[in-house]
């Protein structure tokens, strides 16, 4: 029959990794194989995630996260683990000869400078910040296609980037005035044990977090200035929102030349013709979380405000699936020479 | 190559409605044909539901009800219309020479007198009553593959006798001292329009309501009964729970005879062995309701409490998949002669 | 002893009455005397809001809305109305020699033909309009002392106004570029029967709407023009938040000149010294929600992001305490002359 | 003028601490002097609860616990830390002179050697436990008054015991066949760090939990079993649900001969006649957590199920108000001589 590539996910603990071994349950060209975690290895996946129970996933037994084990296996290998740790393990794999799925930030930022100052760690690997493709399909989906490692774009750019790339390429809105006021679900902010994201802090409750200087801040401004051809500065600020997935960033532009909403969508629609995974919806409907949830749909919403000349884009994925996990699918099927959407689910869960 | 079966969905605008139209998106041996509504026929199936753009299925256009025409095209049907409608069209349906499985009460109780008490309209068609197979794949796998007409569970029924069943089988529990305490997520209580429903009515809040004679009392009982040979009246009582979706049914039983964990434990899990759709959790976990959030597994649970020599059963589902759409599927699949998982999601949404 | 100020409440069964039924229950200076409501006319108020049992407003019955009779008892009314019914019942109380809190939006917009152009009725009392004030009293206090007729303010602009309001008569932020991102929980759609506002379609979900003309629009621009001495269009745009109450507004502005943080904040601190329902937060620390849930503070929290320039201010209220009902019994106990913050809770409801 | 009670509060950083701080804002008789926490002490409560900022509580220096220093400022001390640690602190305070209302377990049981088994470590201060008074007013008003040490009963106790009173007292139930199915709020489940209380495990979840023993079962049945007159044993079951504040417990009994729910409610409304802080819905109507929130109340429901002859009580309270930190206070006015309900909110918080 059809050779089955085999995966390994180092990292199973968190959110991201959870959220893997839900796709990789239905995906039929991609087996998970190997997945480590420090903390419970030993056990089998059932007994941590116990919606695995009766599943074949469940009874695969965790491991220490060693490369050469990994590489012993696998033919791809996704990191979920915090950055910084995931350069070194990625380094490992590479000379090993696994390709490798990053889904931390490590080989996000191409400038180590910029990295190191927005990081405040040292990057030990900056060699590979060269090799290293930026995992967002819709911009390039033929680097992918060729690289041994992507770096899995953050959740709050690609709803960012994916939303201003058309109006961006076509040079319809001012480059240095645009305002990102990005929403995010409770489980972008992990799985760690922390006051802040209790039930009792979040649940029944909104706020900002982060300002004026979030992560994912320069990780957008690199991408979107390659789009814009010129260096551009935006304000991005973040909130959280008590949801448990999804992430909906409005994002204010203004018009450098009076436009119709007819323009602007016909642009937007003809910018995402072929790729299917972005879907800019028909005027008049504005995206929702749950439009989105549970798959690697990027929803567009267009409006255009001809009082104050703005066009406002609203842009919804879900965090953790076209955010995180499922996109390190998308690109660890594209570097395996399977088609992007193996494996993922399209229908949203409803309500 | 493969026959595809054509199917039909009476009634689109429910959550039951919606949540068929998710499971079809990925079903690849089985398609959604004709959807109808009486207040939305003309529109297609994205502009109600816009998670549906992009997708092949969002493309269908949504019909009156007519029984010739769903004839026309489908293998078989799903009504999920509320009960007395649903008796009318299955007939209509039946007679046109379609399978029919239907969502509603109107088949699920074997007695047209109990069945006129309960749900205070008058049974119009009593001679399907005898036809109709109630569709509980656990309980009559080899009657649902041959029947033109099934009778789709409740969702608090499919919760409560699958969690009972074992237990009563081997006559372990006293059948005269039963309380169900059952809890259910809002989508339960259907999209009408009420302020009951409101989100501000439901969140940040917990209530009881239809006590004490709910209307799923009457087929729990009819088949609690049957298994255990005798016939038995159960406390069984309900509340509101502030999430989406989900039944979690704790059970009180009196044990018979003293009983460790480990045999009731075992008991369970070889009555369920060949049925792998309900999942007896291992011993020392408990069923949550996300833990089955979009697939058809019940999970079950166990509890033994010495000091007050009570068997404690606490079951999940799905009350949308398992309690509604997706059991039909499984219906579907059974009489159509397929696998009864095709097309199902067997990995939770996970957070 | 001291006399006892006697008060209506015309509309009772939404949010807003709800909420100003909670409120009287424990003001010492101001009894609630007559609800009213066309369809719970005979009721108690026990009856419909059972948290009202065994509380002395709990038998208040009831009765059909009537100018003369709430005028024979009343001396101030509160009107919790849809907007164009309230113009006339405040028309029609005053002439009766009543003192009026008007919550619906009547009498906020002073230019008529501005009014009519949003709300898209004839404004039938216009010569009411220059009478009406606006009562936000932060701003202007004296006049509501001597009001007979209180525009009481939206929720939306209420947060906003106060928002903008130190750094637009500080002249430090240009007046032709500012965002308001506002999100509110979901009591701001009101207690109507609505599919929309269902709980399934709200919560673990989050959507923008009404953009890009929400019809608070023209009451902010109104107002925070007022303070800037000069015509002012702003861009607002208004989210659902999966909360009970709630507003948090992220406003988005550009310093016309380099400011420190410790600026602004003294220029903040300085502007709300004598106003202690405004809380300008620490340096450092932002609002939250849950901060002033229940109460009628308004939080403000001050950033600034040197790389853009901006001063990003974030205000939260309680919609319905500060954006309506609590607001009203400020502005009501201001026209009685008692002290503005009698009979109002000040520790929110943690968590 | 009058005297004003000064009070402490060890342990101010949990849910329990900053329920008593919201309350103690509003008290005119009572006033908050010391708060104390290991790990806080040296700021100002509003520092770490910014929604005391602008109040006077909020300006309060956060102390080292120590009993001497407590004792010197302090009329009456409340304990809101783990068991174990309290009975040391409140044998300390007792013998300086000051009152004590502990929130913690140490001093409800009455047996040491029960204790000791349920909570697992040694009870060092027995002499205590004859003299300390359980905290439910409904049950030992006059014993309360007279207290130097209040043992302030749990949540689910409260919500049970005060469920349960009027049918045992009145001999019309089994007492040997009680099922209490309680669901809490997660609030019971402390501020601690800890991932099983996270927003995203919590949140669109219902689970049980603690089956079959926990903690709060011998103090329920300590309680039940003066009220009957014998030695009672229960079935005690927990479940988590997804809301910040309310225990609704569902208790299922067997009525000894045949009542009609008139007659119920009558025994019911008549027990509790002069306890105002207790409400007998009428009948037809079901208490809901909402309609408690933020109060004392506990509010009771019944229903009469001909067909199994039992009787349901449901039972809501505040877990955190009445269960908690508002019974808390309930003590502490009595024991100082104040009105039961002095500072305390009798409206809930709706929504």
């Amino acid at each position: 029959m059809s050779h089955i590539i085999k995966a390994g996910l180092v990292g199973v603990t968190g959110y991201t990794g959870m959220e893997l071994a839900r796709l990789m349950t239905h995906h039929s060209s991609m087996e998970l194989v190997r997945v480590t975690s420090r903390s419970e290895a030993g056990k089998t996946l059932a007994e941590i995630y116990p919606f695995l129970n009766r599943l074949p996933l469940g009874d695969l037994v965790i491991t220490q996260p060693d490369p050469a084990d990994l590489a012993s296996v696998c033919d791809v290998v996704f990191l979920a683990v915090p950055h910084k740790t995931a350069m070194e393990i990625a380094s490992a794999l590479l000379e090993e000869g696994v390709k490798v799925v990053d889904l931390s930030a490590d080989f996000r930022i191409n400038d180590k400078a910029t990295y190191e100052q927005w990081y405040d760690v040292e990057h030990t690997k900056p060699e590979l910040l060269t090799e290293a493709v930026y995992g967002l399909p819709e911009l390039y989906l033929d680097q992918i296609m060729g690289a041994r490692l992507i770096a899995n774009p953050g959740c709050y750019p690609t709803s960012s980037i994916l939303g201003l790339a058309p109006a961006l390429e076509a040079k319809i809105i001012e480059t240095d005035n645009i305002v990102i006021d990005a929403k995010s679900g409770a489980s972008g902010a992990g799985r760690g044990k922390n006051v802040g994201t209790l039930f009792c802090e979040v649940a029944d409750n909104f706020r900002a977090y982060g300002l004026p200087a979030h992560r994912h801040t320069p990780e957008i401004e690199q991408e979107i200035s390659k789009i814009a051809g010129t260096d551009m500065t935006v304000s991005f600020n973040t909130h959280l929102l008590p949801i448990n997935r999804g992430i909906l960033s409005t994002i204010y532009t203004k018009l450098t030349s009076e436009k119709s909403l007819e323009e602007v969508h016909a642009l937007y629609t003809e910018f995402y013709a072929d790729k299917p995974l972005v879907r800019v919806l028909p005027m008049g409907q504005l995206p929702e979380t749950r439009f989105v949830r549970g798959t690697v749909f990027c929803d567009l919403g267009l409006v255009i405000d001809p009082r104050t000349g703005r066009l406002v884009i609203i842009s919804a994925i879900d965090n953790l699936c076209r955010g995180a996990s499922g996109q390190a699918l998308m690109n660890a099927n594209l570097i395996c020479g399977l088609d992007i959407d193996e494996g993922l689910p399209m229908a949203p869960m409803m309500p």
